[in-house]
């Protein structure tokens, strides 16, 4: 009995002719071991980017059910010269889109949610030993417009094809060679893990490690779908997703650091019941996502306070809470763009009061001032100064000794 | 009751931003003006030559199932560009692909024929007031497989959907006024036809004149679909193509030049009953479409043979004619591609002696050697050399008085 593999290849990772040669002797590899072979490709490179801007020159506010019907030709191009690469080695192999392929998706469009997938052309594809290449990112809703998945959304289809067809794993390529215990890029001991939990995963991904999109992950876990992240220019063997981790000595999995927040203050905000609770209904009316939220009771009859949002959120944020400021009369509002939030992840992390204590120790090592503090069942975040989150995250990982 | 309008758009109209925002306008003034309006684009400008190439760099020889998965592309992109457009005017629209819109087809890739719409879409979206933007070219066959339509595709899309809607007329805008009596870049005193029939076009299509694909005037004959030639740079009326032309005093109603053939000769063939038919079932077995043939009988048992073929095909029908002379022991084969076919089209023609010896006595003027004739029933034709073929194209328009 064969294996089911599904694969699913970024746009970097099909970015060019010669790239998309690359992943087609590997998908054969693949395929000539042994096992059945789905593979879901994103759009090359920067075609995606190169379709928005042609919109935008055209209508900038473009309606998003035909925003869809552009980007979705990013992938179909990809599907089609993947096939005909692995054609070209001499592999029977068949491209689909996402409507071909059943992936039936929510109408809300540039953000659908896959609803189901109808998987009898997939499997009918497979049963005559073909290679099938699925468009990543897009489906169709129940009037067979075409939809895309928004952030995340290639990932999201391998992941949901790979449950939706029971298969044995869903293979991540991308242009690194794993999930790393914090940046490389920043911490240059950072060292690749074997294993490592959903949650855990999830959480260095909401925490700004940048690895997987969270969407995915909770799909993977929510169908027990092993997810294997690895690099398409080698053959290492990359990280696993699962489940059950093998607990090992060391709690703390994963170092992640979030630069692209910011911290927003309220100062002397009347202290009436209910006074928080309006301020943050109001932020998540205008859909903005808040994280660290800290209240510090004054002496007097006024509290003041504090949160952090995404960067990119925070002249919107700065608006709502002017505006909340202004109606409870609040003394004033002030943003700070110089924060970092620095944090380390692991299963049963906050149980362990020593972790907290080594963290917070290492930031106390260094000078480092912390100004807000936020803890989960398998993390342990700090609100820094910006500037010194890097050499943080280096002594820390050293500290910790990852 | 409003009128139904099918308008199609090709790829130079909407080679650019500025251009798609142009066709955009004309599209809601013929909306505004009180109409229903459904409109075939095909991809913008060279880019579906562009999508060949890139085919060509990973497959020399791209299965065809994938070179139409990849060429759809091309035209979605341009539904959904022109779309957008037509939305920040402010108008209701949407976009469709050939799946989408219902466009069956046989399942011969790349030079698919259409099988029949189901317009219950598009009938939807029109009785929603919408502009209904579909993409030319393109269909699905019976496996909701990606097929393409070949030559002319966009123009037969288009006649195919007025076709099946029962629409007033179907506008085929272009970069040309109309349809002219000569080719105007050969001949510069040549005129716009307001009318003319369907046979007529088609023979001047066939003869080179490169006005519009016989395939989509063969299937707007019928269906008796209304056909208007137009430009979408100016408001000029164009031509209309159409069955019934009032008969004018001129019955010669254009002048075509083919100048990408060559001529085939097969000298000394035994002359056998059958010989010629097993030539022409070679060559046709070979998919090399044979026009004007002349076999010249001898004082001896032996024939030459001549016929002529599109340029494109030569090398090919050379081989098949070296292999017949080789079989049946003919003397020798050559070619030559510096010939040209000349023709006068128009209903009656061959009826009419006068304009046959008009035809000849203007090439005998020039001194001009007619080297083969071919004649149907509204149109003569002549081979002659090449290099005197344009000069004698002006001489006969001048000569019969267009």
């Amino acid at each position: 009995m064969e294996d089911l593999i599904v694969q699913k290849y970024g746009g970097t990772s099909v970015g060019t002719v010669e790239k998309i040669k690359r992943v087609a002797r590997r998908i054969v590899e693949t395929k000539n071991a042994g096992n059945k072979v789905v593979v879901v490709v994103s759009a090359m490179g920067k075609t995606t980017d190169e379709l928005v801007d042609l919109a935008l020159a055209i209508n900038p506010n473009p309606p998003s059910r035909e925003m869809d019907v552009l980007l979705a030709t990013g992938e179909q191009v990809s599907i089609s010269l993947l096939a005909m690469a692995i054609q070209t080695i001499g592999h029977d192999v068949v491209s689909l889109t996402g409507a071909q392929c059943g992936i039936q998706t929510s109408d809300v469009h540039k953000r659908a949610r896959i609803s189901g997938i109808d998987t009898a052309r997939i499997k009918r594809e497979l049963a005559d030993e073909k290679i099938v290449i699925v468009a990543g990112f897009q489906g169709v809703d129940e009037n067979r417009d075409i939809t895309t998945l928004g952030r995340g959304g290639s990932d999201t289809s391998a992941v949901a094809i790979a449950a939706a067809l029971e298969a044995k794993c869903c293979e991540i390529y991308t242009d690194v060679d794993g999930v790393y215990n914090a940046d490389p890029r920043v911490v240059p001991t950072a060292t690749k893990m074997d294993e490592v939990s959903y949650q855990e995963v999830l959480e260095m991904a909401s925490l700004g490690a940048g690895v997987l999109h969270p969407r995915s992950v909770e799909l993977a876990e929510k169908f027990k779908m092993p997810l294997i992240v690895r690099s398409s220019y080698n053959n290492n063997e990359g990280t696993i997703i699962k489940e059950d981790v093998k607990m090992e000595k060391v709690l703390v999995r994963g170092i992640a650091l979030d630069e692209n927040i910011a911290k927003i203050s309220i100062f002397e905000v009347p202290d009436q019941p209910g006074i928080a609770f309006k301020l943050f209904s109001m932020l998540a009316s205008a859909n903005i996502h808040v994280d660290m939220i800290v209240q510090n009771v004054n002496r007097t009859a006024v509290n003041d306070i504090s949160f952090t949002v995404d960067a990119d959120e925070l002249q919107e944020a700065v608006e709502v809470s002017q505006k909340f400021a202004f109606e409870v009369e609040a003394q004033k509002v002030a943003f700070d763009k110089g924060v970092a939030k620095l944090s380390v992840v692991g299963t049963g992390i906050v149980a362990n009061a020593e972790i907290a204590s080594k963290f917070f120790e290492s930031l106390f090592e260094l000078g480092i001032n912390i100004q807000t503090i936020s803890t989960s069942e398998i993390k342990i975040s700090c609100l820094i100064d910006k500037e010194r989150a890097k050499e943080a995250m280096i002594h820390i990982h050293k500290k910790f000794d990852m």
